[in-house]
């Protein structure tokens, strides 16, 4: 058992540290006055886009990319562990708008470029993949309903027919990040290929369906808290109406979807609590400035006994929680996603409701300022309370997961 | 003791409850999409003043405006005690972008009237307080601010300088409610007279400045939470550059602006109490609406134990605000504010961190649609949660009232 | 609406407070004493009995005795409301272990006297009630079995088999509050007497079995958290072993257990909340105390904003609960148990894991006299953790309530 | 980084986790059998003598006494470091009362032979460290008083005055764990030598006192929620009245006792979360197997949603404690216990608290048999409360951690 990071982190880390404070932090200004100036707020500050060539000079392009997947990993990404991107994807998350698109590393293409690897077949990787990686496209994943509690996948009400060498596709999704964005040229979708099969595991199926295809409606941005969330891509309704494409577009293999959507969860969420830890960081920092910054009553904000057990309490539970991810990032290196089912699920429970307390508490320190536009605190913490629900609310993980402690006392 | 309401009360409740179900709650789209048609979303939509017509001719008007104001009670408003009031401020919580401003009974122009009311001369109710009780222009209240924990008073940074006849005000004010809506005619200004004066209560004076004063500048809508509280006249920074107002425009004498702040917070305070206690029940309701119709892993929301926690822990906890919340509206009535002090600050303390609780549980039960604008919950609870800062945070009134609880010891 | 207290419980309240200070509080210490000089520490201390005879010449006696019961009032008890009892019941709770009983009002006797006065026929009031009401004897309620989860009526194994003019009774019983006292003389046993009947709500029956009774063996005392609890009685393991009584023990009719049960637990629930919030403000005043006397880096707790902290969220949450008490002591006497049901459930809930937590703080407040045998505080929270689980556990009656609430929605 | 145990640890884990099962847990019932028949509650079962025969005849013996000491290792322990024996520590906790007594790794004697190996003289360890590690007599640190704060040393009213070759001892402590065993020879007393002195973290020092020693009474055992804790002999009350030991009973200089207080209480601390973690693990299994094993309302416990959550929330807290533990036992191993100084404090603050929640879930979930003498939980449950308050309360360390975390913002 050793706490320290290799020689390869150390050397990513300080390399990534000096990026942010060199090009990424001063670009927030930049991108948000930029982005105020742009004929659509889903369009891409062009900052943006020197911030990804920037990035891919210094080598700190698709990060996320690791061995496992048997891909030609340095050649697509950086070749790293779990356990060595886990610190990077942290340090991006301190500023969560800019630096995971810097580094082609966000959310939801991260996902979406694994499942290609994994599960697609070459002229897709060819297709989707190679842009993905370069990042000239964005992607979607379109997964979540409005109607049902789509975190039960057998809920899924989106039916993909097969009709001679097409599959039609029809069905509604909301929710469905980086849509809004135009550069999201393709999406990836979940659906029922045989609602009535008796496996409720096998009647979900994943097709590739690119953004122009005629019955595919980009419908209306999604809000979060009032946030819109345009460095994302926003969050859009999607409506398939009669969508066809070739059989071709299929993932896999048909029933193949759930299976699939399982294999996408784990490095999806455990890179999700990576930024969030990030976010938590960035809270505490701004907590200790505005402590020793601000007097009420006669001391600063720093002196005051409630104030010192805020920031206690959140330094103590960010230590955990990272030591938690590392330990499932780890888990994940050497005996696969399978083997790290639990600890995924624990992460994906005690990290969301974790960094929305410490968030809350950041903003009610700041006052009026802590729920305004003139610090990140109030955005921070709709995307750290949104995550109690992405992929499934906290409450069907631990379930699952209890379920899981349980068994061996049957 | 007896906690029945009197026949007054059941009788207005009624009312009210039949108008809601009539007027309020059906114009709730109808203003949306008149907003959305408007040339600026601060402008107010038509439906807003049909209601006001209506529930001025129904005797729902001006509800807020209590006896014991020594005003001319009837003439004015309903002549309700503030225990009579009460219960129906809280209806009103239920659709809080509407049914307050109906009634001519929303914040901060029932806090404003009443000042006029307790410490203006004939001159200024004359000149803003009847348009105000006539609902014919909104008002303002100036008193935070953005570089300084301007809970303390004492840190008060805006200036109220005399220049013979006149007052110049120089200051920056922020989250000042209302003041986007072109219809706020008239802004109550909290500055300092005398900064070094000896007795820090009596540094602080509050002045009248009309908007379309020279150097009054409403600079840019404060967000809260990515929302801009269109219907509530957002809230605003509000620039004070050399603001000349007639000395006239003093309410009440030099020096009395704490006073008259303390003065104006318990209704003030009471009011949100209210009016978050009816949103709490709208959160329940939703929350059971939700339980009963979906189902995730085999049986519906409202069998799942810990869906059933969250509803049986909010029925619980807002049954105990309501009743605190009204012994203080009876106390109010029967020894006056300064005896219902305690009563006051444990109100403001209890009640927006319980309703945010409940309804941050209503948001997780509703999934997406919870984080969304399709559900009022999200906004509800970004309002909330705002009120655990407004009026001086939390902790604030903690400490404040631990003291008088300690004092009895020393 | 009406908050103030009427005349004859502010009479009784100065009454009870001067009793309270002059006999109670003076003989804690005294009790001690006694009890640690007995021979057996389950017998009585002498000082108790001086209690007794001096509340008794006070008009201070059987106070809980109401008048809905259509018993002849005044005659055993003093008459009161619900709604008058309740400030008296919460003053006793600031001595539990004295008070109680110097006044006749503690359980379990006080619900046993009630099942007697509303359920028993001539015979067992003559025979039980009488000695109980005079305060000579003692009683014990036999329901839960450690064998099952018994808030659940239906798990319920005890038997009571009819054999000629008999019952014949096998169980195994525990946590029995007071049976460890010799004074206990009648214990009121529920078990099934139609174990397979159609209507799992009329499986169980009640009976009285006398102490001496063949067969009941009081078999040890169950700790709470390491107290024996001597003053109550202690909570005794009993066993049931072929133990026989004439059919007349038959308290109502066979199959009424369950509503015997039922009918039992309203008052008797009000009554345990009633003396916790006495417990709470017992913490305050020590918490206070406390604070003001003691000193650490540098500057009294009192001046601590954790501690400032604790003491007026306690404050808030006391005064929240006795409002909702006092509320359903109301509804009792106005609209009757049954139509208090939802309050008494919700009193249940949110009383004794509100005290728990006010008590921790008192405890953390005290350092290691905290937890030790010098304050009450340790043994209060140990009394109040166990009303978590006293008569179901609140998760029990989350359940339940959450169900009524949810009822009006489908 | 490597979350893996090393080959040493996994074989001393697996020896240990067998001796658990073949001799520890076992022993249990016969211990409480011999104590009950024993003449004093504070003499030793004649079990734990044969426990600790057996263990270091398997060389599960001082685990605890790690390599940094620069002592000689092996020959008086097993030469591990922090990181090796932290698995080690938390498996004795399973069984809290037996286990670390039959190593010989039990508090307080593990911190006083630290004490003695790093601070005593030759004479001193010869004297009282030997007969310590060979397990022949029990020892005890007197630190806490009753009449002071002494989480700051600086209230430390116990006096230790030189008067020629001697010191005279005058003071009042309580809480010394272990005194009451008879067993316990000697006493590491902490007291100030120099109480105007200017340096205030050099007013203390620390002497050696033998039990027999006149003037030393042991007076009373102090209670912890009703328990009296005999297995770990007691926590008492201990008065010094003009108490005479030699000079060379110093330990260090005059002046050092703050210091060696200091180098006490980090391995001190982390031994305890250790084991702290170790009665998580054994209430996380109680709460399985009674959830398997009781059904209320027709199901389970183990299939109702809030029992689940428990559960699930039990399984997260203690991974992530478990991981921090860890890491602070490497950091003591690679930069010693100054350098790990914030992260000690951070398990003190969080290991207490989070186990103490977890053993609440698990008592609710027993139902009355949780508060019995029955199970283990509510005795597990008030030691680690008393956690949260020895070598000082929460509050105390939440205040120094974040003082240490504003201090690089000032």
């Amino acid at each position: 058992m050793d706490f320290a990071f290799d020689a390869r982190t150390e050397e990513l880390r300080e390399k990534l540290l000096t990026f942010m404070d060199e090009h990424v932090h001063p670009a927030e200004r930049t991108a948000d006055e930029q982005r105020a100036a742009l004929a659509s707020p889903w369009d891409t500050p062009a900052v943006v886009e020197e911030l990804k060539a920037e990035a891919r000079q210094q080598g700190l392009w698709n990060l996320f990319f690791v061995d496992q997947h048997s891909l030609p990993g340095e050649e697509h990404g950086a070749g790293l562990t779990n356990l060595q991107y886990a610190p990077l994807a942290e340090i991006t998350g301190r500023s969560p708008q800019l630096a995971p698109t810097a580094l082609n590393c966000a959310a939801p293409d991260t996902g979406n470029m694994e499942v290609l690897a994994q599960f697609g077949d070459e002229a897709q990787k060819k297709r989707w993949l190679e842009p993905l990686l370069a990042g000239e496209i964005r992607s979607a994943f379109a997964m979540t309903e409005p109607e049902v509690a789509s975190s039960d996948a057998t809920n899924i009400e989106t039916r993909i027919e097969r009709d001679g060498d097409e599959y039609v596709i029809n069905g509604r999704k909301w929710y469905i990040s980086g849509a809004m964005n135009p550069l999201c040229q393709i999406f990836i979708v979940m659906g029922k290929t045989d609602p009535e099969g008796s496996d409720i595991r096998r009647q979900q199926s994943m097709v590739l369906v690119p953004r122009d295809t005629p019955g595919l409606v980009v419908k209306r941005a999604m809000q979060v808290y009032g946030y819109e969330d345009h460095y994302h891509g926003g969050h859009a309704e999607v409506v398939f109406d009669d969508v066809r494409v070739p059989v071709g577009n299929l993932i896999g293999e048909e029933g193949g979807g759930f299976g699939i959507a399982q294999a996408r969860l784990g490095p999806g969420r455990i890179h999700h609590c990576m930024r969030l830890i990030g976010m938590a960081e960035r809270a505490i920092e701004l907590m200790c400035r505005r402590a020793v910054s601000r007097t009420a009553f006669g001391k600063p904000l720093a002196q005051q006994g409630v104030v010192q057990e805020w920031i206690a309490d959140a330094r103590v539970a960010v230590e955990q929680l990272r030591l938690l991810v590392l330990k499932t990032a780890w888990l994940m290196d050497t005996v696969g996603n399978k083997g790290a089912h639990t600890e995924i699920q624990s992460i994906k429970i005690a990290t969301p409701r974790t960094v929305v307390d410490i968030l809350d508490k950041a903003v009610q320190l700041h006052g009026a300022g802590g729920v305004s536009q003139d610090f990140p605190l109030a955005e921070l913490w709709a995307a750290a309370r949104t995550l109690r629900l992405a992929d499934g609310p906290d409450e069907v993980h631990q379930r699952s997961l209890a379920r899981r402690e349980l068994r061996q006392y049957r």
